[in-house]
């Protein structure tokens, strides 16, 4: 087809040509990568990006821009080339590294690593579903913050999805979500083009796309998606339809351009070619020059400058007569945007009561709730088990976006995905909650929010055997371990109401870590140190009970604490006994401290009701369950399973 | 609604009455449980269970039996009370002793503990999902075995789903497949009683299900499902359209019968306590008399134990008639009834190059793939980068049953539960495949396979940061650590050809335990004992290199057992090398053995591209990564990120 593109093209396809061939260079450049993605999708993007997404290049964070999501991150050249040539901090020289370590331009997109990129993506139907959460909290913010003329937040959350996408259980959770709460202001562009990596799409997904987003609730429209102004027009449509969310399916060719490869999945995910390179830039118009881009072309996008710039000059003035209009809610919502969380912090009781740290944690949410805007929390159907309802909150619905609480159905994997786009959408702080074994159901989005670096906060209920009756299928074992092996998140395992103030502050307090909260279904005495503000506990590790010249040390987290203590009473060596709750927190405190209270050549004894998997970092023996755990009361569990105070001691005993 | 119940009722009203009353003692007596749904259902799997179900009570492994998935398990007591009352091996002590430790009537439902029960059930979608892949094997042995006259492979599989089953990410991919596939054979009915556990379905799901899956390619029919008469007539018409699977909407009222609970989430999930039971037994009729189970009612069910005879007996004489007529391929159906992977085990070539151990799986596929029936692999849209694909196997689809490839799409969890599903079935074995950092969104289907003791094989390639560019998206870093510490999962990271033959003998000869093969993308060099029927690796760890008296212990596994290697070689200690490729089966060996391959007291270094976390076990040095990894061709990585021979003779000496 491309032999029958007109001599003198226009300047918008000379545009969407250069994008083309700066993906096709740059993946082969470096050998590797995805050039059919953006070289069908070029086109939807342009229009996208050239006539709807408000942006400010040279503020990729303004705060009211209009968020674009690539779910397909695979085609991370077309973000690349589209942020380079409207003005990101993205040079050409970066684009010559894809890639390449430490660079700027990474595989697949990283919010951390590139200006511009809102979040991770490149597993499937994360981007879809985080987008969600996105279209949450614009939502809600907007129902709490504007006033009559002064729409102070107010953007569409728009996003470019593939077929691989939509086929992930995830998205389909997210769009089911998304149609039941009516957010209208979220636009996916489905890249259909009918190609996936095993060959024709219709190998494995053959379902009437269009009836089924129907039936979720959505509006849905169809364009040739290599025409801009169809691109064009559909968008137009979809922004007015507020009252359901749009999927757009834009009909595409993968590969567009390249003579030999265009619509096969051989475009999908490797180099052309020199030889293929050649003759797309051939047929596409293009010089054979690497990484071309005339000025004409990069004057034409960097018009978005010019166009941010004065779009956001436009809402600053608008947040400032908002401050003279509303004072309470601008200082409100500036702190919000800073993230301000002191006062919600402050507010962390002092629960002495015997209680279990899921009802801990629900005192928790709702003392700091009064103090901390845009803070949504929800659950997976089990809202009331978990305690994340905020009681004087309201419900977060398609009729009342000014609620705090989100029933997000038995979507435990697209409510988790939302947390984390509520949080990185920013004046906003998600947390969701569900039963610590159904963490495996969610646990990519846990993941991708520690490689975000967001501060997540995800609520972990009914942590071990002592859920009881409903049996192993319920009960963790190994999530405990397979949660405190990711980089960078911080599993926190509180003992008592104290240690719980304390997680929740951490997980408040936190910028850069998500926080993965992990309790107890049954009630725990209260054991630890009193929560005044501050607690031992925020350095990961403490001694909780100490002696002269411990002969044995015993370590332990959450309801098995007083385990340790309990061991510690019965035995006759002289026994230390160190709190554990969070191993990120702990090792992250210098090697004196750690030493001080895990002395090396100390026998050292660990009780956990769970994997021992990893304590032999702490510890030379364990009291703890390397089996599935049983359908029984929890304290027979406990009991049976030999995770009791007497086998510490003999677990001690054995060391020495 | 009770008040109205006609005094004098019918048999089988009786029956579904005295299901309850059951229901509602064993929760009660438990005093937890889940009591409203076999209350509402009760009716629908009545109609089920006497007037379609083919089974027989006292041959629970029959093979060629419907299969019945209670997908909703938390509804076990309606499973236990049919599986009793029919004629089961459960008595009624059994019902007494529902959610006590080591009984036969856990919370959730357990193949493992109950005769009767096809699988485990309870984490929701996973029973949906599952009972995919056993109507994908019965399509498929049915084409490889069945003869005109001689359908000796020809049952359904039915389940009974609930709206969380339906919300789940998981069984919107299996239904998704199972549409595209045709599966005309699977019938689920949807216990649609319009209640969650937060409340209404209403305040999380509004899509239009029946439209959903008529856009997926189902037949949906609806009925009342209170009424036994309706319900039978849809299972009559699902059971005629052989062309789609069917999904029955059987609107339901849970908790029905209990005056004040009935229609309320209230009935959902806790006993309806003394009074309640009082009334509700009142209401429907029934004595006061705790687990009444009148033998009018007993005897009416037992005619299951009649009718199974029958039929089994005539399945038995028309499985002589086919040997006699068909003798070859009645010795290949028993076969693989009796799971006998001898000849496929014999079949394992010696393979010495150095090639990728993903490359070397696939070798292995094809090499035993003509000698084991029922051999059904796929992968998630990366079938040929997995190395999946049987060679001359086919395609398996809905115009080609014979095909040994599954396409599974961008389906992961779907797809793991659905290899559960063919391997439940039995004369299957199913494996899937995909790279390993998604295991993380088949993680509940895996575990799930460890818990049921079914011996899936899982093949997770592109296992570290050398895979490269793609990036820490895609990099696994602590998904190894994650899988080791599920209880019954042997976790199998071959370090190259050889060890990739014993892996595949392991995985094929196992019973009770499923694989999780963990496959570099990068070639490696041939460097272990070559595989000749049989290899070292097959006990779990093994000396790969020795010195007298060695002062240092280097052990690895996978691509970076040759850095162990080169390391002792470099270093000037006495350096042994260990290869541990699988730490189940080498804690599956005796102490003495361990002992004598990982001597205590001499300082042992771990060398893996993965997170150290759990290495502490082994080692008291680690060379690993603790970070997520980066953009980078993989050997860039390597050097980059310290996964080297240098970095292993440093550590080394750290310890001395």
């Amino acid at each position: 087809m491309a032999a029958s593109a007109p001599p003198d093209l226009h300047l918008e396809t000379r545009c969407i040509n250069v994008i083309r061939g700066l993906a096709i260079d740059a993946v082969q450049k470096a050998n590797s990568g995805h050039p059919g993605m953006p070289m069908g999708a070029a086109p939807m993007a342009h229009a996208l990006w050239t006539r709807h997404l408000r942006h400010n290049p040279r503020n990729p964070k303004w705060f009211n821009r209009d968020r674009f999501i690539l779910s397909a991150g695979h085609g991370s050249m077309l973000l690349y080339a589209l942020l380079h040539l409207t003005g990101y901090d993205l040079s050409l020289n970066d684009l010559k590294q894809f890639r390449q370590f430490g660079s700027r331009t990474p595989g697949h997109p990283e919010n951390v690593a590139t200006p511009g990129v809102e979040m991770a993506t490149g597993p499937l139907g994360q981007g879809v579903s985080t987008a969600v959460g996105m279209a949450i909290a614009e939502a809600h913010l907007a129902a709490v913050f504007n006033r009559p003329d002064f729409p102070i937040v107010d953007h569409y959350t728009y996003g470019i999805c593939s077929d691989g996408d939509l086929m992930e259980g995830i998205a389909q959770e997210a769009c089911s979500l998304a149609g039941h709460l009516r957010l209208g202001k979220l636009i996916f562009l489905y890249d259909d083009n009918n190609i996936t990596i095993d060959g024709r799409t219709d190998l494995a997904y053959t379902e009437d796309v269009t009836k089924k987003f129907e039936a979720l609730g959505w509006q849905v429209l169809a364009c040739d998606g290599m025409d801009i102004e169809a691109v064009d027009r559909c968008l137009t449509e979809a922004k007015a339809n507020t009252e359901r969310p749009t999927l757009i399916r834009a009909r595409t060719i993968i590969g567009f351009g390249s003579p030999n490869r265009a619509d096969t999945s051989k475009a999908h995910g490797e180099p052309l070619g020199a030889d293929e390179v050649r003759l797309t830039k051939q047929a596409l118009g293009l010089p054979e020059d690497e990484f071309y881009a005339p000025d004409e072309v990069v004057g034409y996008y960097r018009g978005a400058i010019t166009d941010g710039g004065v779009a956001e000059s436009g809402w600053i003035d608008l947040l400032s007569r908002y401050a003279q209009a509303f004072p309470d809610e601008a200082v409100r919502f500036h702190k919000a945007l800073a993230g301000d969380v002191s006062e919600a912090v402050a507010a962390l009781p002092t629960l002495s009561d015997k209680v279990a740290t899921r009802a801990a944690s629900g005192v928790m949410v709702n003392a700091v709730a009064p103090h901390l805007t845009g803070f949504l929390g929800g659950g997976a159907d089990l809202t009331g088990n978990v305690n994340v309802v905020q009681k004087d909150g309201g419900v977060f619905s398609a009729t009342n976006r000014a609620g705090r609480t989100i029933h997000y159905g038995v979507r435990e994997h697209a409510m988790m995905a939302a947390v984390n786009g509520i949080t990185l959408h920013g004046a906003a702080r998600g947390f969701g909650g569900t039963f610590l074994i159904f963490s495996d159901y969610c646990k990519p989005s846990v993941r991708l929010a520690a490689l975000m670096e967001t501060p997540s906060i995800f609520v972990f209920t009914h942590d071990s055997i002592g859920l009881g009756e409903d049996g192993p299928t319920h009960q963790p074992v190994e999530q405990i371990a397979g949660l405190r092996a990711i980089p960078n998140l911080n599993v926190f395992r509180p003992a008592d109401g104290h240690e719980t103030a304390a997680a929740w502050k951490v997980a408040l307090e936190s910028k850069h870590t998500p926080t993965a909260l992990i309790l107890s279904r049954q009630a725990l005495p209260c054991i630890t140190p009193a929560f005044e503000g501050s607690h031992p506990a925020e350095l990961g590790g403490y001694i909780l009970r100490d002696v002269e010249n411990p002969e044995v040390v015993l370590v332990g987290s959450g309801s098995e604490l007083q385990l340790a203590l309990a061991a510690a009473d019965q035995m006759e060596l002289r026994a230390r006994v160190v709190s554990l709750p969070s191993w990120l927190l702990f090792e992250r405190q210098d090697a004196e401290y750690r030493e001080s209270v895990l002395p090396k050549g100390v026998p050292t004894v660990s009780v956990e009701a769970a994997s021992t998997f990893g304590w032999g970092r702490y510890a030379q023996a364990h009291v703890g369950l390397d089996r599935f755990g049983a359908s029984a009361p929890g304290d027979v569990n406990f009991r049976e399973l030999g995770i009791t105070a007497e086998a510490v001691v003999a677990a001690a005993k054995s060391l020495l």
